[in-house]
């Protein structure tokens, strides 16, 4: 029933996973070895246009990624995961970031149509790949990253949530992974992601009942990190940022490490994490917002 | 003081975990190369008869598995161990199983009399293989699983229940790892799960103080998902039933699929846990209860 | 920007993991493989004196750890370091250990002035691979330990705390991981555990947030147990070894299988913890505890 299993060296998989996370180098989590043929299934995913992904970076170090959903369909089309793709490489190469925040443009459904656009099992498996790819790559960005949450984060829209290191929603919103109601389960990673963010029991619940989850139940479930009060949509994007704000002050070069060593932390085993923590510390020790602190403190007290 | 680790390589390890996982292969933990012994354990089990474990599997896709104990020891005797492992191999092969709930026939105490059956130190330990062997299989069986504890699961009845997804109690029930009052500690794999169910501080707690956790600290520790009200032994199993349904209706392949993908999450490293899913997705993507799905909602809303 | 990742192969690497848990070999995560210098490091640090540490090792297994901050600095010195070290390998060898306390002995600022120790990159990197390697066999002692917090933990202070299995607050204490105002991060492993004990997405809003915490925001967190009531310093003590004893009262033998099976259960894969765990019921099954508690119960009941 299953594909061979190509699995590589753990050796390898955890030098590459160490990689992946240090230096962003957009080692992607599939290639051609695992049957992935990229080319082929972004050719697909362009036969489905509607709507668009912006990136606005700004001066602050956060980044606002903004979805366009179609009016008519409010979902996320093909060009958008192919522009999705663009944008996190772009914020791979962004050396000023520090966080960012995805939102809705006009708070919708984002639910992804993904059946619409592939017929076949081949280009299921395809898209699937291709979007692991990508919120893997989010994942491990070096921003600090939010999703806010305002209208009816559903299927794919869920999982898109679960490649943030937060989630944040307004009054009415909702998070649900109503996958089983498709005949489907989660195949963006969402599941994995999710079993790490509200424990195995919850995620359970949470598939097995494709339940509606609304700001105070994420919040205790530790889906949610708070319920913006956001009496409208440009309000809520305010208070994200400001929210946000709080873990992203400071010099680019440190917070950036405050991110990798909790990846990396969250990630790894516990000796492989220590020394990744070792690693990345000595990418700030002794660098210019670690003497300038030095300077500007007496030194015995 | 240790046995020579015969630890496989961890490329095999990885596979073999995911073979596991997702085709109940029956590949079990231990075998001859780890000094274990399965016939003659079994034929030592036996000598230690008392109580039989019933499976019940219901037309709705739950089974209800019965542990009927000696009236006069009220534990778990050596034939009902070889009666779980039997009982397990019959939910690997039940193909409409969606669920499993575990209940005692008279609510009493789960306490494993191990120590009465196995007087020697290779007794214990292949006791200890045979019964690890068999909870992990449990553990990943494709249905969601609950403990319904009504009595007093102590011993190798506490470990028992965390081998399962949930636990439910009712009223003056209570799970307690009594082991260190007996010079001993768990041996069946519940400290290994209950580090995963509760984290490592609460388990350090519980198995450093042998406490008796009654349902509402089980509650707040996450060690039980809810109280159930149960005026009598047949309403709560009737409960039970009603609680679990929740996460279990809808069509057979897909609520398997969606325990497979949590346990994939659960147990395998992040990059391994992903590939994983999306093998799990290539099930049900397409399948009939997907199609089915598409044509029930119109296209673009 | 990273020096060569000297990964060993994930099987040593688990089997290396899963020695140190087990037998306390002292072998360290760092060697002269990594490029790590302990002699070199050690007469760095001896150039920076001031402070101890002393070891009680009472009656009843419980070992105190006293920190001694040099009155002028208060804060964590070079022989400290070293001291430290000296007083772990003490710990591995006390043989009638059950906990283990750590406290001031004038509650202050625990924080380490490491930026005045070592001036070059080399020391940084090699101070850190020696707390690294001081820190993780504190963590896998064979004791249940307890950080008492006082005062203020913060930057190494604060990581200090975290290789510890609790931590309990009196009140007015803070734990803060102030690193990001130094332009740094945790390097002696704070925030791979901190992630293990708070999750990862706590831990970095403690990280990019470099909040104080205090102690009631602690106990929402999981970062500390329980806070104390705590009249003044030598009540906090003993305060300390009471709520302590609750999981340390029992046999030896026992208490310590009991934090080995949990540090399996923490550190390793599943199945590797599994098999951990049933190497160590082998050390108490049968034992003298065992055969004791056999004796003392009636069989049947």
């Amino acid at each position: 029933v299953f594909p061979e299993m190509a699995l590589p060296l753990w050796k390898n998989l955890l030098q590459t996973t160490k990689k992946r996370i240090l230096q962003q180098r957009r080692l992607s989590l599939y290639n051609g070895a695992h049957g992935y043929e990229e080319e082929l299934i972004k050719k697909k995913l362009q036969q489905f246009p509607g709507g668009s992904i912006n990136l606005s970076k700004e001066d602050d170090g956060i980044g606002i990624l903004t979805l366009n959903h179609p009016k008519l369909m409010n979902a996320f089309t093909g060009t958008m995961m192919v522009e999705l793709q663009e944008r996190v490489t772009e914020l791979e190469n962004w050396k000023n970031g520090k966080g960012l925040i995805i939102h809705d443009a006009i708070p919708g459904l984002y639910l992804s149509q993904v059946n619409l656009l592939c017929n076949y099992e081949e280009d299921g498996m395809n898209m699937c790949m291709f979007m692991q790819n990508t919120l893997t790559r989010l994942m491990r960005l070096p921003l600090i990253s939010v999703a806010l949450v305002q209208g009816k984060a559903f299927g794919g829209g869920a999982e898109l949530t679960t490649a943030c290191d937060f989630r944040l929603m307004t009054p009415g919103s909702e998070i649900r992974f109503v996958h089983k109601h498709m005949g489907l389960v989660p195949g963006w990673g969402g599941a994995a992601r999710l079993v790490r963010i509200v424990g195995s029991g919850a995620a359970l619940q949470l598939l097995g009942g494709a339940a509606r989850v609304g700001p105070e139940r994420a919040l205790r479930l530790g889906l949610s990190e708070e319920t913006l009060p956001a009496s409208d949509e440009t309000g809520a994007l305010g208070e994200a940022r400001a929210w946000l704000s709080q873990y992203t002050e400071g010099p680019t070069s440190v917070i950036r490490a405050v991110k990798k060593v909790v990846t990396a932390g969250r990630e790894l085993p516990l000796e492989a994490a220590l020394r990744t923590e070792k690693d990345i510390f000595g990418t700030v020790w002794g660098g210019p917002a670690n003497l300038q602190a030095l300077v500007r403190r007496p030194k015995h007290k």
